[in-house]
């Protein structure tokens, strides 16, 4: 069977109706035995008549549609179902965080294990220790109600994380020996492709093991979903770097301050904390090439702000501008590694170059302050919305495990719960589209240069897929709207 | 013209296919001179190339769907027109806000002006002092971008507000004589009631006056939309009341804790704020009728949570029990005002029935913390998620406004921005939905009872409106998954 | 032996020189053996080479002084000695909490269990659970450095607390019984009371058991000493609810705030918190009699303020106006006991005076926005500054106990950590003084009225102690000065 | 006359009192007028029967005192005189803010605005705009309490700041030309220095101007006083940074987290947010040298850390360990000055340090995060504590130029606030004293080593003031408790 295959299920209906459904164990394991799901019984439950999901309802992605507009993609809706696949006695967890840290990992993990234990009786539940690598080196944390009852009012994870370390036959391997059959996956782009080999490779060995991810990237880059816990949090901490900017800017002549943000391939944190903040000059995002010298550049606009105003506060996503940061490095004199190892830090690197540029033109005195609120943003808990958000997202992956679903990643789409096929999420990237009207009002709202001469704005075009490819992978009727996240962003969002 | 008509315009299309149009001016001025859309030659607008929406986008009401559903309800979709029915120069635009204080206020207004100046060169814009009332009896407040620079930063709003203070006449005769012809109505549903008759005043004169609502409530109860702004700022602002109770309660034996939180007809704050939390034992709702005394009433709860955990933290909405609280009323005494009036606060209420049934049992000595939050969370500036989401609101209003759209109000629905014919939101309050599958969350979260006998639960069953009339109304499949809010809030919001 | 002799050594020196001393076990148990200093071996103070409080350092209580003025009061330095009176294996210590909730509670029990264990090798430390009471009617806590950890984080007391429940004779003997030996009480003046007794019956049967109060007190009103811990923290987070009442009272037409604070017998936080805001009108003390009717009465100051400024904040302290309340009481019809306890609550009953005043009059339309923050503000975890504060009364207390001295309390006078007879902390109560000058300034600062009459000024002045008593008990030269705590405060805090 | 005498005047008293007084007009200026203060009629101070300070008031520096000591040195006591020098009419003050940022600038320029107008009628004042160079190079700001309103609640300076810029004719000057007669200047060391140059200027012209200081240090390295306002708002940021270093750690297998804090010289806010946090493994200050390689040395130290708890939080302050810096920027090939100059950083150097020695150790694979918060703790608003702290030290400084002092600072010394000399605060500055009881408890709360070998605790010893200096700087009896800020701080800040 292939990859593909195996990861998705393409159900065709009426006018154009697409249903991209997850696998479940039925797929390659014959005849297995069904229970009723304990929630019946539940008293919480118990005056929800109609409780458990209709077998039937999908979520469709695009949803800004015509009068004549075929249907399109639809996803599995995520939610309990009357039949279960595991007696609650039967089932040991274990629940594993990957990468670099999300206010949001705790109350992810915490909802998991009550989520298990207060809807389904299940009560063995295991942290794995470190990320990936905890698979095959090292002891497990037992998880109960109880030991995770606070964790939510902590930031970082408290069952460790780390990244890559993923050998996945000796992952498997271990999940078959401890004899775990519920696996809940949480971690970014790079994980979530991992998880999907380990299905694979479960599904080669024919084991009932449940692979559910919960997608977490603090840079909201994963696409289809509406957004990615933790990223409203990030958002709002973000503002106290840039109020302190705004604040260090204002009380000095030509001050400048500069804030780094996080998003490597993907602007979005930046754009939103720019929009929230109003305080911005000038937002740079990895998807928006810019250059510093020249008319246009950066430094003439950096000049014409301060004449203009006295002070300004720029924004720069770490992923911005790496092409000339590239270049700036081999341009260097390359002796010292541990200087030049610092200026690949793009926050420290431009920060340097518009001193350097004041500094040699010498006509203009500025003070420039330099913000990094990294891992400030990062190690805090996350607040309220975020808190429901996970609650709903570890409680949509329990609900699906139980029900036999597997190779699945948990994800709000067009604000429901759905179950996403892996590779959905994995083949391509969210990110910002310049071309789209999210950016055009950060544009407005700060006034900068687009960086941009139409020859750019027509290759920015043409990278963006074409229609026929958006109408499966965008949640919007064409290419007018341009691509998913913006619209559901905007919308979702905000 | 009927006012129905004259509200919303239907139009079928294929396979069950609704649109419910709103009100344009062509509806009833014929032949109005049009403009290009100013946005044309905005540099910050010129590099999106398809920044228009295309004038068929529409966002349906219902999206969890099956393989076979008719499409149902649409709306239409908000933002910016190839053609503006204004120039930009004689564009007199005036801003009022009205009732009680909500998150984001000062947001809106700020983005309004800005919207109207920076994307549409419109720079006369009025605020009106003090709700509707300023129309006639008050001096007007000069709006401009540098007077509403800092806004967004404080609670609050600067145009002041008021309830009630509606008379139709003289509105419109105050929006005649000052020559006003955009009119940006924020505020709740009476508010908005207020504003789809000024409209049909308006179109009754005949008047080139746009009429556009921004739908303001704290409580989060107009329905068709996802959430309204200020409702994630409230929820994560109560979380300090909760865990003050919190702490109060388990620093002393049998220690009470008690929190009112906002929510006259709808417990949607106090419910979310309960599943963000997870430190609350028990939540009050208006939609959940409860009882005091004898098997499974609340008294009997509060005992046995205090034998188990020590301690415990009660949420109560405003107008939770609001008819215990009418008979308790009428058999107290009434002849001293002061005293009652108090206790027609149902939190001070409900403080005082449980100490005085724990008095009277004399097995118990309680301690009885009761914490009323509500003028702290209304007075706090809106977070970073609300202050991207009011900006969106705002140009959302504009751009309809621009391009002569009237008696409308702006509102996500399922995460995108829309057009609402003003009947839609105002016919109907959006509320917690005790049969549906969020408060069974909370439910089993919080391990309450549900104060249900079967019986009652066969009658809110019935309360619900019939699958018929869901299909149109709701935005989910069928009856099954019972009513908007719930399904949209649990998606989009968390 | 009397009381005050036991209580207190008097010890006089050269130019007025007099130290009031606290008690040894020197005084009443023979030949005591002594140790060597654990201090001495501890790698982080071996590099303090004269880490040791020298015998002799005293501190003055009063420092605003003449040329010529006699030297007056002065009390024992604390911290460690060279020599202590226990074996660390020997000590067996315990802690109790008791009255209302403070910011710091946490902080200070972290820090007795991590002083006496990291500097002094004691590792056998109980909690008492629930307050006095704990003594002879619960189980204990065990504490160690692991469990109290991260506690500091944390408002609250995880010892628990309670009123009252003081049994002389039952503590001591319970002290007895289970062999402890150093009892750290951390209360408000009655518990200091208390623990001045528990003092003199541990005395009077020879027990070798020292008695170390640390006075805790959210209102600061506790004489002698700089301020008690958690009042800056109360202070800073009264703003909120400030700032809330403000964008409320400044949103509506004749708006106005009402903020109670807490303060019994003693406005310090109201005044503090006033002073801090500048967005306050009024502020109500009890230290301050006040009146509401007629010529320079509170209502009319409120109708003055609303006609020139539109809106109004008051702070109004819980014990304020309460003649006036009892006066209320008595008049109103008691036949509705609930209501009427409700209005004992001056903040309730305060707004509703208003409230009626104003519907009386019929001239101005108010509306009132009422707000009591309390519990939020005594639940919340301490600031930063109250943390090391806490820290080192913990530690002063710790090298108390273990240098033998006992029936002592801990107190910051004049900067300065040192020992205080517990007689001195609980025979009188700080509070504003309304005739000196921090209390100008808060006038200066809201412009309201003193509610004085030139009789009330000379009253205010006969109450206050006479000159020859101020010597003793004032930290200032004269009378002229006016009492300790407004000049401390003023400098120390502020 | 020498510049000595025209800065200080000693008076000499019984039993060794010693009065070092501040300048006064009457010093050079002979037969002035003066007026009966307008306190006197003001009805907020009017039942302030004594409100006046005693001409005779003073306050002593040290303290800590034996029954046989002498007085020492004592400060003139600041507040309001019965007296003034300056018609209210005549007065034309000016303000000035210097050096970097510090949370409090625009509450101390509010009160003293707010301070000049309703306590003496004072209408005529203006902002210098940027610093010093503002007095000759730019337009001033006209302040009045209307425009001051709310700047308390903003960071930063309204009236702008820079570095340098001092030319004093060219200030005097025009001082002179705007006929300005009271100068108040806020500003760290440096700017004092400047101030006493600018006093020394005018009494050498012979002009009726007041030259007022107030000190501002965010490191709380002005020695004398009892702390800067803002260090209790940085110490309290400073935990953010801290908390979310300690989660990065914690996250991760052998976490390092690395904090850099504000301190060139003087390591107050980093010890004092290392003690307020608890969650700090190590401190490093610019007065505690430390070592890297070898025994005893640092990367020993984090070895043994990481392997004994698995993570650490380090903080450094910025100005720690600049011996071993200059020696590795020596060592390094200089060619790429842009990364060596990133490098003279502190914490970028010792993060790359530790990540280079653990990488040739091989040994043993850290994460190492390294966050820089110093911009963001010195742009916030100051806490409650600060702004009451302000208020009260504008107060100081405007009674003070009012009754004709002149060429003073004002200041905290023992929680009482008085007048100080320039020269006495600009001669040393205050810092951690190593060999003081308050660096132990530091270091018995990190358990870390002291990086000292006897030799250099011998060295550090030798370097502090003999006793008979300490008996006129210090505010302690004599050497042993070695320095005033140790012991001040952790009484008055702690």
């Amino acid at each position: 069977m292939g990859s593909q295959d195996s990861q998705m299920k393409i159900v065709h209906g009426e006018f154009g109706y697409i249903l991209e459904d997850v696998p479940h164990f039925n797929d390659y394991i014959p005849s297995l035995h069904t229970y009723p799901n304990p929630l019946r019984s539940n008293t919480a439950y118990s005056v929800v008549k109609q409780y458990f999901v209709d077998v039937d309802d999908t979520v469709p992605q695009k949803i800004v549609v015509h009068k004549d507009s075929p249907r399109g993609v639809h996803f599995r809706r995520a939610g309990p179902r009357q039949k279960v696949y595991f007696k609650s006695d039967d089932v040991l967890a274990c629940i594993v965080t990957c990468g670099g840290l999300c206010p949001g990992l705790n109350t992810v993990i915490r909802e998991i294990v009550c989520g298990l234990s207060h809807m389904y009786d299940v009560n063995k539940v295991l942290g794995i220790d470190g990320g990936y690598r905890g698979f095959y080196s090292k002891n497990t944390i037992t998880l109960t109600p109880k030991v995770v009852n606070d964790i939510h009012k902590r930031g970082g994870t408290i069952l460790g994380t780390s990244r890559g370390g993923h050998d996945t036959a000796k992952i498997v391997d271990s999940i078959q020996d401890r004899g775990i059959n519920q696996v809940y996956i949480i971690g970014g782009d790079g994980t979530q492709k991992g998880a999907a080999v380990i299905y694979e490779e479960i599904r080669r060995r024919g084991l009932k093991v449940a692979i559910a991810g919960i997608p977490k990237t603090i840079d909201n880059d994963i696409p289809v979903i509406d957004k990615s816990f933790g990223f409203d949090t990030a958002v709002e901490e973000a503002q106290r770097a840039i109020n302190a900017a705004h604040v260090e800017a204002e009380s000095i002549e030509n001050g400048i301050g500069v804030v780094k943000l996080m998003g490597r391939h993907c602007g979005l944190i930046a754009m939103y904390a720019t929009l929230a903040s109003r305080d911005v000059d000038c937002c740079l995002i990895p998807e928006s090439p810019f250059y510093l010298e020249g008319k246009g550049g950066l430094f003439e606009f950096i000049e014409r702000r301060l004449k203009e105003n006295g002070h300004m506060v720029i924004v720069i996503a770490e992923g911005a501008g790496q092409d000339l940061l590239t270049e700036s490095m081999q341009a260097a004199n390359q002796k010292d590694a541990s200087g030049n190892k610092l200026l690949q830090d793009v926050g420290l690197w431009i920060s340097q170059r518009i001193r350097d540029h004041f500094a040699r033109q010498n006509k203009m005195a500025i003070t420039l302050k330099y913000i990094d609120p990294t891992y400030m943003i990062r190690a805090i808990p996350s607040n309220a919305s975020d808190n429901v958000y996970c609650t709903l997202l570890a409680q949509s992956a329990v609900h699906g495990a139980m029900a036999g679903y597997t190779g699945f990643t948990v994800g709000l789409v067009n604000g429901r719960h759905t179950y996403i096929p892996f590779n959905r999420i994995t083949e391509r990237q969210n990110n910002v589209v310049i071309t789209d009207r999210m950016w055009a009002r950060l544009l407005s709202s700060t006034n900068q240069p687009s960086f941009l001469s139409p020859k750019d704005v027509n290759e920015a075009e043409k990278e963006k897929p074409p229609p026929t490819q958006l109408l499966d992978n965008g949640n919007c009727e064409d290419g007018r709207q341009s691509g998913k996240q913006a619209d559901s962003n905007y919308g979702t969002k905000n």
